[in-house]
């Protein structure tokens, strides 16, 4: 006998996400909308021309939104590749550019885009601006009765912020091409405008120098860009408008340089790349004439093949240490009358400014660089807080936010989404407010492999690059999440894997196609957070299978946050129709421990979260009671809730790196119930 | 009031590829494997051993096989990167071989695979059996109560054919690095030895050349292999035991030179890239010197950068209308007394042959290069079918098959399964037999794009692999896609995107997160075959978009296979556990059509497919007629049988260029019912 079909309750969360004006959909939300009048349908007829005086970008960026919306609607649009010969003023689409921009800081990316039945226009100074309003366009694709739409409209949007990036570290996991190449698709969408590539670290030197070849070959155990593959990161990048930021940190997080060159160290040893994760002694020896020839030499190398005028040289988190070990340095630092390491650190700062200079490179640097004497080009780029950026402003520096977008620590996006680079109480005036351009989301890659990246990053860096695009009155939490789910999707279409790798490493955990029970609990918990993952630093190590329950498990798990939602909705109006969602929920995971370990007898793998999976089911049981006294408006037995309470706070314990997401709406059930 | 939750029925289909002795389960099957005493079990302190003279190959596919096991099982195992110093006799893996293999032609890949409850050991003559042998220790990685382990064997195994190859054509849709690097990676997995890459053709030029710039810079639009990926290319293959066969494709098919060289061109006119597909007249003027020039040096130039000894030049599909249309080319054949453009074409092949001869390289060409003359080191690549391969064999000409290896083509697994290099019936010696090396699946590109290409090759090619390493005997079909389903998943966790981008499209074609009655329909559809999908070559572009509904169909529909069998088999036996199955997918597809048509509202992309779910629907009601009368075994009705036959008729009508493949399963029922 053959049992070919089993038949399963899956339960999905319905979004209206389809057949809908989109234009309150947009993220980021431009700076003005307003209903303009009829749509505009759109047919296989659909073309767009360019008029003005456009440069490359613009066409190979208006032949690739074609390709995209065909891609949506399969008309088989009949126009190819689009170029100067598409200046016709009656193409559907009609793009008109003044001038192509320079890639660089303030470099102006406004746009107005119109909308009627006859056709639909962007009109912006730049070609940047443009690029920004076919993004605009993207997303205002829309569907009714009739069909395909944009909707009439008269846009004029522009960044509240000129520097709203994303820092992807390539060092602590390696970053194949695609991802950095998906990666810009994903931030061109959401009109983010800087990739800060995170290039060297103690545990890898990640791209080619000609100069000093070991650097890499040593340095890299074979894993790093070639100059050729930055061009093309570069190139790719100047097409959608974003600009790349290098960093190369000195001199702490530096072990792999001196692994390839121990003539730059502090301290004579025998090095080897780090393996595990955290921050380690090895400094270059900063006394040294060699280092400063050896920096020059190789930033002048680096400063050529870059073309952004921000050089971004590190310079965090230098413990010191190795220099204590060296009498030299003492010696050196007595000779200057230097008695701390912050004089030593400022004295090499002060000697990589004419290094870049000459190589026509503002420095860039985390907080640390912020010393006495500093020129005011420079821009700090602030991991602390917003109080150091609050001071550089004062004293005219430069500097953007960090800090708050740290995607890599499992934050919810809400949180992200609120931390502004210019807070509503700042007592900055406005004029010290310019010194704050903008902010950086940080992906740092300890605990992501290139399977897995994406789901940190994405949907959630949108939210932010909203929060440096759009006004900072635009802060509802829940209509940025509603919003999200459709940026997810026009993401995922962009080439993001952070949908479609869930079900791979599900697939891989599960050691089977039936991953039903696995999926029902990692919808409701998430990897630790902050820096409680890896305990100690010595859990994991760059050689670490990032293949298991932490690792399909994502931030902001929607189920969960749902959940909680309508829990306290529920407590507040015991509507019916969310008793009934609630109640479905609970019976759900009260019986899928049992289906779990089905799982988890054919996939040992999985035994770290049989933990969290006995405890959804036993919360969820308690859920279930709660409502027995709620629906009866019955007061619970004496002690029920004491030992509800048992039963919830064992449920709160981590089981393989992750924790339960649903745990505290229980115990609001628990609450009520007992009220 | 907030409908959060909506419950649906979902079936999955159940597969019990977990949770056992994987030692039936390997594909392709060794030529010898027995059971030898207990498994041996493994724990975090697994670690591999190498000695005897192994090559570097074999310290970085260790490496890759340890990362690979960990990263399924989560042990996170101590040994890092395996050197030379680990050599010791009592790892839990201990790989020896005697020496490195040359990547070539006939080179021994052998090895024998042994292990007990105390080692698993890998035995191999040279580095490329052992790199064999660990593919074979990933498939083997069982789970059992006590946990993972490799189960007790012995293997002796070696392929049946030195040449088991992949074409892929990277011209007619472009294919960037990691479409490559992760097919390198499945042809690993499955034993194969040879990426055959189709470089140029009418609509491309997809490799940068240093000495004629102008191929790659007009021929390409941006889109090529730069040298230096080239040899990125060709390292990540030779560490995985690949060869790189090049194909430059001449005489026709070169509309992209002519474009960058129209010098070469046998016609005088305004090239442009072909943007249509198909057979083109294009075709170099092979009467003029400077065309051997110019062949000599980029020959030259390709023959350095690719160090295979074969070099594939094509020479198929060569129209001969341009030759038609020049008069020099006339006068030059008038003057050597040639009357037929074959005479012409092996003049052509023969100036070609010193030219890669110099070079150190053997000529390797369709069936067309096989001309009086030519040496006898030659390597015939058939597409014409496995006559010319005999003829050539028994002329002492060295072939390869591949017709009936056309994966593009969306013909059945089992159909490419069956298809023997060497026909059980053959009149060949076995001497003779010797000059057929095995064969290639050829993966042209006109239908697929980086983002479906890989549902076309995997894991049906899985099923050619074998065909080529395992005995000729080895042909139970029912038992290869028993397999298939287990190899299809070790094929995704090593990046290959054909199950997870089912959901992308299907999510960009609803355009919605639900995608339920979709994927009911999907599930039971595939594209037209054969080149029915692009009738009379004009209904694509390589600017079409390929993300319709015959996009996210793939070949080999698993539901429609199984219920075609369960159909079968139900009608033999009248099986009720069948008869349930059955009935549970009528009634689902019975209702389907309504849902589907909620999608289609929201999504007129997806109007094209209306017919298939309206057939489906119909069809499904029919089938249930059918089980009314075989239920109460009766007669149907008069008149029953001939209506119900006008709608299954109706019912194999194409919709969105694909068919259902569940049709001739309801005509099976209603002849049952009628008998």
């Amino acid at each position: 006998m053959i049992r070919l079909l089993s038949t399963f309750i899956a339960i999905v969360v319905s979004i209206s996400i389809f057949a809908q004006d989109r234009t309150q959909d947009l993220m980021p939300v431009p700076k003005s909308i307003k209903s303009s009048g009829a749509s505009f349908y759109i047919s296989k007829n659909f073309s767009i021309g360019v008029i003005g005086n456009p440069g490359e970008r613009v066409y190979k960026e208006a032949t690739r939104a074609l390709r995209r919306l065909d891609n949506r609607m399969g008309f088989f649009f009949g126009q190819g590749i689009i170029s100067s010969a598409d200046s016709s003023r009656t193409n559907s689409l009609l793009i008109e550019v003044n001038h192509p921009a320079e890639l660089k800081l303030y470099e102006d990316e406004s746009y107005t885009l119109f909308s009627d039945a006859q056709q639909v226009r962007i009109i912006a100074n730049t070609d940047l601006g443009a690029i920004r309003g076919l993004e605009t366009l993207q997303q205002l694709l829309s569907v009714d009765d009739v069909g395909y739409y944009f909707p009439g409209v008269e846009i004029s949007d522009a960044p509240r912020f000129p520097w709203r990036g994303l820092l992807l570290d390539i060092t602590l996991h390696w970053m194949p091409m695609d991802v950095i190449l998906r990666t810009l698709d994903g931030m061109a969408a959401v009109k983010m405008n800087v990739l800060h590539l995170h290039l060297t670290e103690d545990q890898m030197f990640g791209i080619e120098s000609k100069v000093y070849p070991l650097l890499h070959e040593v340095g890299a155990e074979g894993n790093y860009y070639t100059q050729e593959e930055i061009k093309k990161i570069i190139a790719y990048a100047d097409q959608r408008g974003i600009r790349i930021v290098p960093e190369f940190d000195v001199p702490g997080h530096c072990t792999s340089w001196l692994k390839a060159y121990p003539e730059l160290a502090s301290v004579k040893r025998n090095y080897e790349l780090q393996r595990y994760f955290g921050v380690f002694d090895p400094s270059l020896d900063v006394t040294k004439e060699y280092t400063y020839e050896f920096l020059d030499n190789l930033f002048t190398e680096m400063a050529a093949l870059f073309p952004d005028e921000y050089f971004h040289i590190g310079g965090d988190e230098n413990t010191g240490k190795d220099w204590d070990l060296n009498p030299d340095i003492k010696a050196y630092m007595d000779k200057k009358g230097m008695t701390t390491y912050r004089e030593l650190e400022t004295e090499f700062i002060q000697r990589l400014l004419p290094i870049l200079e000459k190589n026509g490179k503002k420095m860039m640097g985390w907080d640390e660089i912020l010393r006495p004497g500093v020129p005011h080009d420079i821009m700090i780029q602030s991991w602390r807080g917003t109080e150091s950026l609050v001071e550089a402003a004062k004293n005219g520096y430069t500097g953007l936010l960090s800090t708050g977008y740290y995607i890599d620590l499992i934050q919810p996006t809400d949180f992200h989404y609120l931390v502004d680079p210019i807070p509503a109480n700042t007592d900055l005036t406005s004029e010290q407010q310019k010194f704050i351009v903008g902010g950086e989301a940080t992906m740092w890659t300890e605990h992501v492999t290139p399977e897995t990246v994406d789901s940190r990053i994405w949907p959630r860096t949108a939210a932010i690059a909203e929060r440096l695009w759009s006004a900072s009155t635009v802060a509802n939490v829940d209509d940025m999440y509603r919003r999200l789910d459709f940026i997810s999707l026009l993401l995922e279409g962009l080439g993001s894997t952070h949908i479609r790798n869930k079900g791979v490493l599900m697939r891989r955990l599960a050691n089977s196609y039936d991953t039903e029970a696995l999926e029902v609990l990692v919808d409701v918990i998430e990897p630790l957070k902050i820096y409680e993952r890896n305990a100690g630093d010595t859990m994991y190590t760059v050689f670490s299978p990032y293949t298991k329950i932490a690792d399909v498990a994502t931030p902001d798990q929607k189920v969960a946050r749902e959940f909680r939602n309508h829990v306290a909705s529920y407590c507040a109006t015991r509507d019916t129709l969310l008793r009934n969602d609630i109640l479905e929920y609970l019976w759900l995971w009260k019986g899928n421990h049992k289906k779990f370990m089905e799982i988890v007898k054919r996939s040992p793998v999985l035994e770290e979260a049989t933990g969290l999976s006995e405890n959804l089911s036993k919360i969820a049981a308690v859920g279930l009671e709660a409502f027995n006294y709620l629906d009866r408006n019955e007061s619970p037995l004496a002690g029920w809730k004491a030992r509800s309470f048992e039963i919830t706070k064992k449920a709160k314990e981590q089981g393989g790196r992750c924790d339960l997401q649903v745990v505290t709406a229980i115990e609001e059930l628990i609450e009520t119930a007992e009220k």
